[in-house]
């Protein structure tokens, strides 16, 4: 179809179809040259890119849309954000930034002229250029392109509390098939439309995946319909390939769903155009536009043949962009007409840049929550239970700002947070009934039972400026796998661009952990989260195993301060000893790793280090502790409490990290060691496989025996039980003679009357349940 | 609601409520009773469990549904499988199987007697018995209660290229919350009503879940009833809480839905129906009956509180066990008539015990398939494209028995197996086109852009007896991490059980590995999910690294006829030298690990050993390894590839573990051992850390820098590139004098001229693209 075809309606959709040519140009010009940007003279091979890199087919799709946002923002000042789910079009949200004026704000290497135009389209999929996809180094954008299925999470984690905003939210038909962006459209009977913002998700329907049909693209139409009013939307549709007509569609459709949303009503928008649309129709005979094959590149010979790279000049030409920029490459006066103002710029808002927007929590006093604690391990208390006090606090010191908010897979009671319940509700717009408890239409407790839209939502309020808590069961945080990948690499790379200013760190509270799983067993058991975050970057990951109530307090109360991060704690929420008071806790935090002298008979000259990371390890440890203090009383103990797991690493690895000699300090040069772990006991000697006194070093942790059964039986299970450690420490320190192997044969015997017990009377040894360190 | 005043439409129905009670009394007693199992003796204390572990609030009504499955089942004798989504309700599938008598046939030791009963409650939940969640041990399953999503993908995998077999698939409303359950209503559109069975979902509406309501009970009828239109099925209610109406509207639907199958339509069943039905409907003045109150043990103070105490009894005694049981407590024989005959019944299908089905695939010869290699490295090819060769003769050899698919998320042209579609196409069953390619309604290869719904469905597909292949980008497979833990812990269990026959290997071909996503970049890099499945038991997991297309095609012959592992292969698609020939390869790859002598000069005594793991890391030693050669001939230089990653291991921690001394035998005792690897460096520091010559162990690896670039500036990101390797047998072999200095000094210039020239050429350098190890 060439433009020249076209009859436009009115002035207006002229300019949004300039606009449109404008953006389109200037992507496919991205893909393709590394010179001769403004085709001042014919196209040559040496103008073309080596290697053709990037993604045409759902580009011209994003640039009609992003022009037409435009007309609607300026027309009716609307606040908008733009969350690109199908990401792999990043010559589109370049192309549109630059248009706009807020890509040479961003970058000024990169002028709206000749020459920046030159640079724009040579940098992109370029060795040390940008990256193909959207990415954090794109102005306007919160969401990284590439892996698919968590763009409408994101707009809805952008949505609440910010009332007045809209978050237009391109869907592709590819990622539609996606479970995450499956169940993400049910998060509309989350958002209140007179406390929170508005989604208006707009699937692009361009028919074709790498190598397939989408599924949605080949359902009838009724069925589409019928699913889209089930998930609770309105949908309007525009259909076509003609540009007049579609702009004319567009713009009518548009200024509808406006109108419906600012009367708080659910519309949506599906766009079904061609992919690669205005692209070459066929190449070499074979049809490209509207078909798979215009995925990425639709010419891939035009360096060698001569017929593609005259196609391609005559595509290019085919745009008109003599009419579009100037002699010195600046897009014309009159495209300018078309740009929204200021902040208001798609690529400007302040909102997908959060931390401009970010205002620090008011945080409560920890002592107004800690335990008191006279002696260590006398009391006891559930830690996370103690938590949701303080939480309930941070949700009253910040309910006027509204910058907080709680995402749980419907487990926020069961992780005993729910004295938060106090102060606010779980917020839901579907139906509620009497029986209902804490359910309201605005409330700081969000919960859905999908991990991926909690996180997704998570990210998106977080990235747009906001500051929120994850609590999951340990096991399942895995479903989260991926989503953490892609948050953890967006704040890698954010980190080091300068104008993205840091954000709320994203907070995980893993509890119900591993070794509490009483009635649930072998299928939700798993540590293994930790393992999985430590592969990424040091500067971006941080995990805590807090041994008890204070620590934990001390711990959320650093990691909601925090930036930039994501933070990993894993606490568990039974009933377990009090070890530290508030000033014991707070310092031991701030060290990360220390030695409980009290808890020890060393006096600097240990026989035997016990060290222990987690709440279920460290009463394994001080149970053996007292064991040994009881029955070998000459030997010197020392334990080591590790609540900053990145403490272990050496300080060229991880920023927490400590120096040898520190380490060395801590857990001497040549004795034993017996370390009790909360996960997999491999990760103990990834962490210090350098350090000196490694090969002494013998780490107890899960070892994937799970089942249902009790909690003692699960560390006997996974021999990390205190009579285990024992042995371990008889095993390991030489020299300790016959009253040893008494000790050993007693132990042993512990575990075989444990064994025969539990399976008599269903529960724990007495002298286990009724175990205290006092 | 007291059963007295029901009434039951028909004798048939009758029986089915009779059923009903007695499946309900039998989970309620495996909850509590630890004895007196038949009420013989007023109900005391002693007679309840100390820990009280179990959901009772979805059990009544699967417990509901499998019985009237029996009664049609056996009206019809009807091929069902029966796919419990609430997998938490492990009572009520221990009941059935029991009742039905597969339990006791399965467990000789639980006879159906006043014993046996006694047993089958004491054992749940309870030390040294059964999970509380459907598991492997249960009879009849295929899948494990826990984690919830993936009830329908495996159900659908279930059904491929099972005509008759009709997959009863209970979908619980939280459950139905998931992203991967959301997306899985769609898998409708894959299966073929003529060539494979029919899944019948049935959702399960009870309304709340462990502490909110559920989504879908919250929305409106006509909502509802449109969503479940969108995805294709035509919906069937049965909703209400009394007995005899609900027995037959819940008799009339499934007849129709019945009839509706055996025509090939897809119908379903909304079953809407009390959380905790018949349970106590208010405890402690609290309601219960169908409020979330009522997801685990709605009576939990039974052993101290006498008003709990004769709560329960009078609850348990409303199910009239007398009318039920005998005095020796087996069922009463009119019970029987409702139960299925021989491997009808639901707890004996075959197809829940794969194994029993299993028919080895018939595989084609290697040879045909394998590339000459008449001089290591003279030749080039892609691995993947040579082993879609293999595959395409798999199918055709196995096409007579329909027993091995291919899933993918659109990936499998793009890792370019695409010559499998020479002999069969995409299977599909939606609107195609006349531009389409490849689309079939019976095609060996099943595409949907969800890497949920392929795991799951494969995962269905082999646990009912066939084979099959995942492909998938390298990156997005950790999309499955969860997944994965779930059905290694399933393999783990069933392994264990003698009477679950082994089934085939769940095979993952990963490609579009983390260093060739040049037009993709930093979202598209990940080589964790290794990592991820080390951490499962060494008996479960495997892991190979072909390094070139003959090794490639000899792991996957061993994959594909491998039984009860996962298999992880990671392989590359790009052209590749073609290190071994085909005997070299099979050698190397039963070997796992070996010397390449033609590829190093060392003559029994190195001075350094190059090791290797992984296409791209092999490319960069050999490389290395030659300008070694060229720089300094006197250097005695050992090259080392490891192809199956757990040889690295002791073999005391894995089978195929080696032991030290033919460890020290490859790596030397005391040599620098300079190791490319193809993933995180630390996981061969995790895997050697006990080995003799670890502290002269130096890894490269992929340290999560990325971006989108040329394929060598990724290994230079990494310091993987032949460059920096050379660099560092520089820095740690001493007494090379000044010539290596000089070297040194070549390398770092190759490195610096390298980047310049990337950013100048968009290419790499000539010398890197054309190099040949020839």
């Amino acid at each position: 179809m060439q433009s020249e075809e076209r009859e436009m309606p009115n002035a207006d959709l002229s300019l949004v179809d300039a606009y449109w040519r404008a953006a389109n140009y200037l992507s496919a010009g991205q893909i393709y040259l590394m010179d001769n940007p403004l085709l001042t003279e014919p196209l040559a091979p040496e103008h073309v890119k080596p290697r053709l890199l990037g993604h045409w087919g759902t580009t011209p799709g994003l640039n009609f849309i992003y022009a037409h946002l435009n007309r609607i923002i300026r027309e009716r000042d609307l606040d908008v954000l733009f969350v690109t789910g199908p990401g792999h079009g990043g010559p589109a949200l370049l192309a549109n930034t630059w248009l706009e004026g807020t890509y040479s704000e961003t970058y000024p290497d990169v002028p709206r002229d000749a020459e920046g135009m030159r640079r724009l389209f040579r940098q992109f999929s370029f060795p040390g250029g940008v990256p193909s996809h959207v990415a954090p180094e794109v102005p306007g954008s919160i969401h990284e392109g590439g892996e698919l299925g968590y763009s409408l999470a994101h707009a809805f984690g952008a949505a609440f509390d910010n009332p007045g905003l809209i978050v237009a939210c391109v869907v592709g038909d590819g990622e539609a098939e996606t479970g995450p962006l499956a169940t993400s459209w049910h998060a509309g009977k989350f958002l209140n439309p007179a406390t929170d913002g508005a989604v208006l998700p707009i699937l692009h329907l361009n028919g074709y995946k790498i190598a397939n049909p989408s599924l949605l693209a080949r359902i009838p139409h009724e069925e589409l319909d019928s699913l889209l009013r089930g998930y609770g939307y309105a949908p309007f549709y525009v259909e076509g390939h003609e540009p007049a007509a579609m702009h004319a569609r567009m713009a009518e459709v548009l200024d509808q769903v406006v109108d419906k949303i600012q009367l708080g009503e659910r519309p949506m928008i599906v766009l079904r155009s061609p992919k690669g649309w205005t692209g070459p129709s066929e190449v070499d005979g074979v049809p490209i536009e509207n078909t798979w094959r215009a995925h990425q590149v639709p010419l891939s010979g035009v360096r060698t043949d001569p017929g593609h790279l005259r196609q391609l000049e005559s595509w290019l030409r085919g745009y008109r962009p003599e009419e579009l920029f100037d002699a010195d490459g600046a897009p014309r006066p009159e495209l300018a007409a078309l740009v929204p103002h200021g902040t208001r710029r798609l690529g400007a808002t302040p909102h997908a840049n959060g931390g401009l927007l970010l205002r620090a929590l008011k945080m409560p006093e920890i002592r107004a929550h800690a335990v008191d604690v006279v002696k260590h391990g006398s009391t006891h208390s559930e830690p996370t239970r103690v938590l949701g006090r303080m939480l309930r606090d941070v949700i009253t010191l910040n309910a006027g700002a509204r910058s907080f908010r709680i995402f749980g897979p419907d487990e926020t009671a069961s992780n005993r947070l729910d004295a938060v319940y106090d102060v606010t509700g779980k917020q839901w717009q579907a139906q509620t009934l009497p029986v209902d408890e804490h359910l309201t239409h605005d409330g700081r407790v969000v919960e859905v039972l999908s991990e991926h839209l909690c996180q997704g939502m998570l990210e998106g309020y977080l990235l747009t400026g906001r500051h929120g808590l994850f609590n999951c069961y340990e096991a399942f945080i895995h479903i989260v796998d991926s989503m953490f990948n892609q948050h953890a690499k967006w704040l890698k790379t954010h980190q080091k661009l300068v104008w993205r200013r840091p954000i709320a760190s994203l907070n995980y509270l893993l509890s119900s952990h591993v070794w509490r799983q009483d009635h649930n067993g072998f299928s939700h058991q798993d540590p293994g989260f930790i393992d999985h975050v430590m592969n990424k970057k040091a500067e971006v990951v941080r995990v805590y195993l807090p041994p008890d109530t204070n620590t934990l307090l001390s711990v959320a109360d650093h990691c909601l301060r925090s930036r930039d991060y994501v933070n990993v704690i894993v606490a568990g929420k039974n009933e377990t000893p009090d070890w530290l008071s508030p000033d014991e806790a707070a310092l031991h935090c701030a060290r990360g790793a220390g030695i409980w002298d009290w808890a020890g008979n060393d006096e600097d000259e240990p026989d035997v280090v016990l060290a222990c990371a987690g709440d279920a390890p460290t009463v394994e440890v001080l149970a053996a502790a007292k064991l040994l203090r009881e029955h070998l009383p000459s030997l010197r103990v020392r334990v080591v409490n590790v609540v900053d797991l990145m403490r272990l690493q050496p300080d060229t690895e991880h920023p927490h990290g400590m120096p040898d000699r520190e380490f060395d300090a801590l857990f001497t040069a040549d004795r034993p060691v017996i370390f009790a772990y909360h996960g997999y006991p491999w990760l103990i000697h990834r962490l210090t496989y350098r350090r000196t006194n490694h090969h002494n070093l013998h780490v107890r942790g899960y070892k994937e025996e799970g089942t249902t059964t009790t909690p003692f039986d699960m560390l006997v299970l996974n021999d990390m039980d205190r009579y285990r450690l024992v042995i371990d420490v008889v095993d390991r320190v030489p020299g300790l003679g016959q009253k040893a192997a008494g000790l050993r044969q007693l132990m042993q015997d512990q575990r075989t009357r444990h064994h025969a017990w539990i399976r008599e009377h269903g529960e724990d040894l007495p002298e286990v349940r009724d175990w205290t360190w006092q």
